[in-house]
């Protein structure tokens, strides 16, 4: 197969395909473009989680075990912010900081969010395109039992425990895409887009909630595949399943396919779920099941090459 | 000896004079008003090296050996800040950033430095106030032979090793005293003004300039007492002495009563320096020699004491 790969990219589950897709990649074939509804302002500091997920999955930096943030990392800032009453609720490493620091600063300096990820990423050594889906403001806002929660307070504050409603993705009206972003979806030779595992309500729908995103890629001729983040009818990681739940979907793969529909040509599913695979060629997206549980280097690789295997089967 | 002590106060020589006068003096009965010209933004976060050095000092927080910031700090966050390309001139330890990230954020949404100041002095269980000199910006600038440097870049950045020709305090004309200086230096009940052994020209100076200051202290009443920084024609720390000198004056005790003259009273100076008590006394300052090093928590309380004898035996 030869072309660009554009991925959809959300935290965790999706850095870990988009790690995969990067081995099997050279940088010039492939654009990652990262979710920003996560962003958030906080003590003043702007904080790009997803983004920072896949630039530290990328380069090899992310604490494996805790499954966030950065291997080796310590935590004198936050003892120290404690200390001196403020807010502790959202956890930011010393190491960690740095990047938090210079992207504020890059930011009120006027810098794109494109460019300073770009310069920070290629400081890491990472050579692969990663880009925000917009640089302009775009906020994940929660409609819950207990009211409306920005993202972060309700992922990180509130652990989930609420139950949501509605989700909304403030300022996506007025944003666009990343000029990174948008040249990928208009290539020429774009051979395929990959809906990375990541959730697809909260961090795939603020990428298509971006204006123009959608439409494009529903004109892209070519293959449009999706890796499901729902495995056995739950999640790997997050609440995607327990979402799911509360809007009113039974949590299932044909559940993702569904979500995409129209956009899809292609679901990659978790062998367990391979009882599903008549149900989603019903909706006319072909099926490949796999072991979709990502553990190691070996299944990033494993995963992304299979995934990439469906692409160029439905090109 | 009863009512108000007011301290003039730069960092790390004049902190340790403070903590004396802290242990001495309940809280209803001393205002440490310290120097914010050497005040910078760096990497976006605003950072107040003179109030920190002042509270860590008195939080018995301060790192005693190295002489700056605090004991156990620890520097993951300036080693991820080199390997992403930022400026790692100037060290901003892990613990110490939690104090710049909330002053920063606090000064954003509108809070004085001053009350800023209070509260996390609180948090750190200090009960005296330390208080800005100014809650407006006033900067000091170093005019050298390599051009014009703001301080922190003369400081740190080139440690002094330019050659100083002038020393401007921006900002100082447009600025007016914090409402705790401007309260202390009118108290009916001032019983002394105690300039800490802190540079003259960089600590202390940038304090005089602020508008009303120096007028004040001249109608004060009550004795003002330095404690000279240089002893034996050289400063204990930093640049006092070599800045005198690049100035035309030759460091010495009576060079620093020469400069506070016309606000002095009285001259703490070091007994190494017993000969210049003539001198001294010439310019109608009373001088006590004692041993003016502070090596200990014995020392500072025991320099503390004896240059309250002094303002005692002023009044």
């Amino acid at each position: 197969m030869t072309g660009h790969i554009l991925a959809l990219c959300g935290g965790v589950g999706g850095a870990k395909l988009a790690f995969g897709l990067a081995r099997l990649l050279p940088p010039d074939r492939l654009t990652i473009a990262v979710n920003t509804g996560d962003d958030f302002e906080h003590l003043g500091l702007h904080v790009s989680p997803d983004i920072d997920t896949v630039v530290y999955t990328l380069a090899r930096l992310s604490d494996r075990v805790r499954g966030w943030g950065l291997a080796g990392e310590t935590w004198a800032f936050m003892s120290a912010l404690g200390r001196l009453g403020g807010e502790t609720w959202f956890n930011l490493g010393d190491t960690d900081l740095a990047m938090h620091v210079l992207r504020t600063q890059r930011l009120r300096d006027g810098e794109t969010l494109s460019r300073i990820t770009a310069t920070l990423g290629a400081a890491l050594g990472l050579s692969h395109a990663i880009v925000p889906m917009s640089d302009q403001p775009v906020r994940t806002v929660m409609d819950t039992d207990v009211g409306r929660l920005p993202f972060q307070r309700y992922f990180v504050g509130e652990q989930c425990r609420p139950v949501v409603r509605a989700i909304h993705f403030e300022g996506a009206a007025q944003a666009s895409p990343s000029d990174a972003l948008a040249q990928a979806l208009s290539r020429q030779d774009l051979a395929g887009v990959i809906i990375c595992p990541s959730n697809p309500y909260l961090s795939v729908d603020p990428i298509l909630a971006v204006p123009g995103v959608r439409s494009a890629l529903e004109r892209v001729a070519a293959p449009i595949v999706a890796v499901s983040p729902i495995i056995g009818g739950a999640a790997l990681k997050g609440p995607a399943a327990k979402l799911m739940a509360e809007l009113g979907v039974t949590p299932s793969a044909t559940a993702v396919a569904r979500h995409y529909q129209g956009l899809l040509s292609g679901l990659v599913i978790d062998t367990i779920d391979v009882g599903e695979t008549a149900a989603i060629a019903d909706l006319g997206i072909a099926v490949s099941a796999t072991d979709a549980v990502m553990t190691d280097d070996g299944d990033r690789l494993r995963l992304a090459g299979e995934t990439l295997d469906l692409v160029r089967a439905l090109a």
